[in-house]
């Protein structure tokens, strides 16, 4: 259709090559809403009568709930444009792309798109931090291993594991919503490059489309994707924090831990082992995580060393962040599901958390209330470990002679007193120290997590209801103009 | 189907994350044939009956023209099992998945549809070649700067540039046809993870499938996707390649420069600006060199820290790797057939070459001849550029006073003389060491690479037969056995 | 000086490999404050007595000044205690280490070191903004083409290309102030997972360090890094615009746009072709991008499918974060410099302007002036651009004949009168849109962007003053209690 | 030097930026060598005179031994070439430059430097390979389970695990030698684009270098670097293969998994928990192959977009490719000394592969051989599995009772006789099939293996003396002409 100052026709090949037409399903409505929210502009600023208005509205109505042939269109905008031509005629048809151009089009889409899905993704996000809060509230008295080096470290809490992933989590939220505000502007009415001569009003149709302002400069709004990039960043990021979690609980559900069951409905069988449970949906949410992180790449070495300006090299933006969008989307919904049927063996996680010698910390550091130095603890308790284990024995069975063997300048019998004196129950009763795995600390802050959760939830709502709000409005306008 | 242990289905949603189906319409064929030699392999060991494995391949040849009902199969193989076990019963159509899991048959069909996408690919390259060889024999004396830093360095023609692109796409060729060595290599009969009691045989189905030999450790076989990384490692350097060829076309084709002019059929419209004439095929190449960049990381990041053997990771590969499959054989078709139909402006061109001050060189280097140290013929020349460039006129232009001012130890009027010696022509013809774009080596070049070529295409045929006529004589046993 | 349990060294080689000292004199002075401001809270808290403290002290502000000795040690906390206990013995230097873990300590220190990078590159970036804007106001008036595609599209301001990177630029100062919000907390006191028994006052030295707050949850406050992934994906994505920004000007430095002329002393010559003068920092900010972007990366997978809480991979996080600070902290500098030196040459851009067919659109958007469709006029204009374009001439040349061949319903003469009223100077003035290149808006927005960094600035200055205020006190207690 | 065009010199910030001497020690050897043979060329080929070479040579081959001052040099060749000015005075030093450009010099230094590193880690690999099948040799009857999806599968054997690790070892090694033959060749001679009209000999440059060939087309010999992107490809792959390597070893050296203990020597202690021993060498695998795979991302993303021949984003490619060198050489060595004196729990192997339901395959394939359809086995071991579990005994628990309610068209009593039947011993015994974790071919394996390492040594030995021979006879050369 555009093709007025080109002799021929792409060949079929090159079409297909050029051609974004089946990536833009996912912003066909978004399209037919901007032209709307445009066309009203028009109209408002006389550039267009009522009649032309009124039929140009009522075409793209339809068309919203048509299935449309994609033909040979290259992209949506021309598929739209020329259906709606097909149906009113160009003299009234040809009207809608006044003072309009692809290129501040197609960056309007991508940005209600991407404002719809930060919203949705914020949504699932809260849902899965009121699991793990539901969680947490069942399991804070659960003692389980702490792991760094994916070693037992200290006497910890199931819940305290829980209560890191849900602050993990609120970052991604804020880290979501900031990107949110950088997205949520319009760029509508900045033309190919530079602008238009004639009367528009570009506040007016941000306004219609419940943005809250637009990005001026018409280089930038038609030729940047920083925020676009900003946002699967978030997304990377966020699927690398729940591809964390994935690993943990992949490995808490091995035979070998049995700290946890993921229920029936969220485990595979094999095909052929009949023993087998496979925590498959941990496991794609580790390979999804991979796929957000090319999305990412895909999008960022796209843009480098691209020059300013609107170049066809953004269409292939498009695909990496659908592909983005909708991981982010599932990933938190199937894992908050998981996280609700999830069995939890306390009595495993127990016997882990009683065996060895994860007490030796706690040991320490009660030596060091005694007075002794912290690296001088460090040492006798490290030994006494070395000297147990090559006995296979726990601490508790150590002798006087042994301790004394090693902590020359104490009473050995003070040490062992010491040792005793420790069990899980004790060190998460006195590990008090804020933000710490002990009891007092987990009820503490899973108390605080939902206050946050609920202030979190409000300010989503009103930020939802803003843009549901102005695009209902503008459906009102377009009924009241027909 | 082989929830047999497990209590309870996959929720709706869970199914559509855990689910591969979509992307698995690219194996389907492949998964079939595979099967067709297992069952063949089977029966040939007496693990079938002929009765048998005669009912499944005639089931599996019907399935191969059905268009599948995916429903709530979570893979392509669990859904050709169920269906084949629907249409001739559980009796006989339970035995096809003897001695062979999902592990290896995926392992499988990832490999038959990399061979192909290779040779495809490869002959795609060819092409180009032979496309760029034909222009570069039509413009092996069309005389043109070469760059450097985007600035003009030394004096060259058209034909250096697309030979420098024929060459490195000899090397992008040699890299797939290695890692297709590597690729052609059957995984069949595995098993999960560890093998299987069964008297199969391998090598008979390896053979059977066109493979030239087994993977033969059974974890390697099932877990490991190095070759497939190698593969999707090779595109994103061909596509990086073919990117940078795209970008010396989009720099030579606006109107500053002039160089050439993609032919209508390959160029695209703005939708408002009247005159534009975009070579957006050029800037898609670049984007889609971009997305196989990310999917090689979606599939290295996915890989990194999995633990040996099958994870349901890998099929998180799938989509990456299939993604660009797609753009490796598209891209150089497109850029072959933009290629045939390039207008060259040989006169710009020449324009170019004989304005500036690019003969530089080839001055300094006639003064060396005269037994000038190199360095001091460059700070000579040097400056009469500066001098010349600073009163805006041609080195021709600068008089035996001016080069004498900087030049004190050679008699200026040599100097001058050699200046005056000098044009794009004399350059041209001098410039005779091996693989520089004087003309003679041209000629040379064009010649030789001619020759490699048909050796190129002749490997390529080879290959590719012997995997045609595999597959054609796993037919013929098909139907004696029916 | 940690192995008690373990009996053995480590070998030379495997030193080599585990060994993060080279890397760790970029925190070596952060790991001093943060180990003081520790020794304050733990003898305020009365775990050391005055005098340790003040041995404590005093030796660290020692070690500050001196040259350290790496010899055998992993890592400089290790470097770091055991110098301290071999100065003032291990009676009281084996006590600096109560209460705290390496785990927390680097965390610690990779924070203190991002913050403060963040404030250097948010100063780089509001200079390289002002230039801009100093330019900018310089070339308010030059007219250029505007470019989409790299092909001449709409006749615009060089003013007009300068405000899109100081918008763009000011998106990346507020990404990375939202990155500071969520960097600026303090993870000391949380242990190496789990948090301790002894009663320290975690909020005491986040204060006494001029954190705004702690990272709660000790294993999300020692073993999760998505804040240093956000900082690295926001000097991507700022990277990745001055790669933009730096792909404008090597485009319009070449001889054949001539648009732009760097000085001298940002450019290179080349060591054998006399007349060149390469734009080498510009390509360098488009390399020094893809590094930035690679860094992104190793971070990112790096991250993606570890366990919860601190393990050694998290090491290797550090060399590409301190990387990407470094060119972070340098593109921007020297791209100032570069613009307030560049030349600028406004009479090869109003050539350009004039030359071509850029004034298509506008007159396209006099005709819809004049009540005809926009896609009526397009085609119009389209056919008139080919028409002038195979005859070689400019639109002004075009006949009424011409003209009307093409525009069968209007008055070729009409238009023919529109098309010579067009000039890049009429087009600049009509050009009223909000955010457009026209001449009004060039000026109400440079002067609206001189507002907005000067708020910049303050909210910089502030933050920064809060930062160095609180190690000043730090300092001050320091003394008090030596 | 070179700035006889530029009047001023770079700014010092600008310089830093610029100025690639730090990473440049890394061929500063190289690029001496390099002169040597461009200088004896130069002799042979009377552009030099004896004298003239001879001085060229002995000052070169001082520059060797000596510490340079890097002082303002930009670049090594620029650094080099004014310091052997200095010594010999610029008639003769300022004639080494002749007929070169940095352009085809840092190319020729990155190739041979490359080269070496090639070899060298490929020396690594082999030696890892060897004592992976010095401790496969020790372990082929050491039952384990095999794992997918982290979870239990089939019973395996320990030395099963160590030969998957050795087969895609021997693809690194593969690939890497196939990068080699198209690193294996000399750019020098290239010119800075188009070559040079002086009579050069580039053959026999590349003769003297050890190189088999020259990368003959100027453009691309200067300007393409795709091999180095294959080169650190390889290196990202070997790294992510190591990683899964390392990631089986840390889970199966947890407590819990208890499989393995890495020797002290190889292990890291915990600052603050007396009784951890970390496996940290295997976690800085992990992250160093994420540092691998970013390396390779700065590289494609820097090639990608750029235009053909030099341009001094190239640069930028040195820092991360010098870093892949690094990590590649070094994991090899570590693993290996690591696996060397590793400690292998072959009882607590033993028991996890008794315990479980590990065999129910293996029941499952016996039951076929008794005719019944693999999916009716599968279905009914699977009906057991999940009654056994249910009620906490083992298989052989079972009552016939209890199978019969499951397995009604069997008599229940010969499955009973089956699963008694089933050991880890009978498994292994039985599992004969090719590649198969059974102990026949663990034999068979370790023997083949044996063989193909001592062939690919004798490669790898040819290969390299070839090039240590021809550096030999240079310097022979040089010592005649001298």
């Amino acid at each position: 259709m555009y093709r007025s100052r080109l002799g021929k026709n792409l060949d079929k090949r090159t079409l297909d090559y050029v051609s974004s037409i089946s990536d833009d399903s996912e912003i066909l409505q978004y399209d037919i809403v901007g032209s709307q929210a445009h066309t009203i502009m028009l109209y408002e600023n006389k550039i267009l009568n009522r009649a032309e208005a009124k039929k140009i509205l009522y075409a793209l109505d339809r068309l919203k709930k048509e299935k449309l042939d994609t033909g040979s269109a290259e992209d949506i905008h021309e598929l739209i444009e020329s259906q709606l031509i097909k149906k009113i005629g160009a003299d009234v048809g040809g009207k809608m792309h006044t003072a309009r151009s692809r290129n501040d089009q197609v960056a309007l889409d991508i940005r209600m798109k991407i404002r719809d899905d930060i919203n949705t993704i914020c949504t699932c996000i809260l849902d899965l931090i009121s699991t793990l809060l539901t969680q947490a509230a069942k399991h804070k008295t659960t003692a389980m291993p702490l792991y760094t080096h994916l070693q037992q470290a200290q006497i910890g809490t199931f819940s305290h594991y829980l209560l890191s992933y849900v602050d993990v989590l609120f970052r991604d939220f804020e880290r979501l919503s900031a990107a949110y505000g950088r997205v949520n502007l319009s760029p509508l009415g900045a033309g190919p490059a530079g602008g238009t001569s004639l009367p528009i009003n570009r506040n007016s149709t941000a306004k219609l489309l419940g943005f809250s302002g637009i990005v001026e400069n018409s280089i930038d709004a038609t030729g940047s994707r920083d925020v676009v990039a900003e946002y699967a960043g978030s997304i990377a990021i966020l699927m690398t924090n729940l591809s964390r979690i994935a690993e943990d609980l992949i490995i808490w559900s091995t035979s070998e831990f049995s700290f946890v069951e993921l229920s029936d409905q969220f485990s595979s069988p094999s095909s052929v082992m009949p023993q087998k449970k496979n925590p498959d949906i941990l496991e794609l949410t580790r390979g999804k995580s991979a796929h957000a992180i090319g999305n990412l790449v895909a999008i960022l070495s796209n843009l480098k060393g691209l020059m300013s300006g609107y170049g066809r090299d953004l269409q292939e933006i498009k695909p990496p962040v659908f592909s983005s969008s909708k991981i982010a989307i599932a990933a938190p919904v199937v894992l908050s599901s998981m996280f609700a049927t999830l069995k939890v063996n306390g009595q495993k996680m127990r016997e882990a958390a009683d065996s060895g010698y994860l007490s030796a910390l706690d040991i320490a550091e009660l030596l060091v209330n005694e007075g002794m130095p912290f690296r001088e603890a460090h040492r006798i308790v490290g030994s006494l470990v070395q000297m147990a284990h090559h006995s296979k024995k726990s601490l508790k069975k150590l002798t006087a002679g042994e301790i004394g063997s090693v902590a020359k300048q104490v009473d050995p019998n003070k040490i062992l007193k010491i040792i005793s004196s420790v069990s899980a129950g004790s060190s998460l009763k006195n590990r008090t120290s804020l933000g710490s795995a002990g009891f007092s600390e987990q009820k503490r802050m899973i108390a605080d997590r939902r206050t946050k959760i609920s202030q979190y939830q409000k300010i989503l709502a009103r930020r939802t209801a803003r843009v549901s709000g102005a695009i209902q409005d503008l459906y009102e306008k377009t009924r009241v103009i027909k």
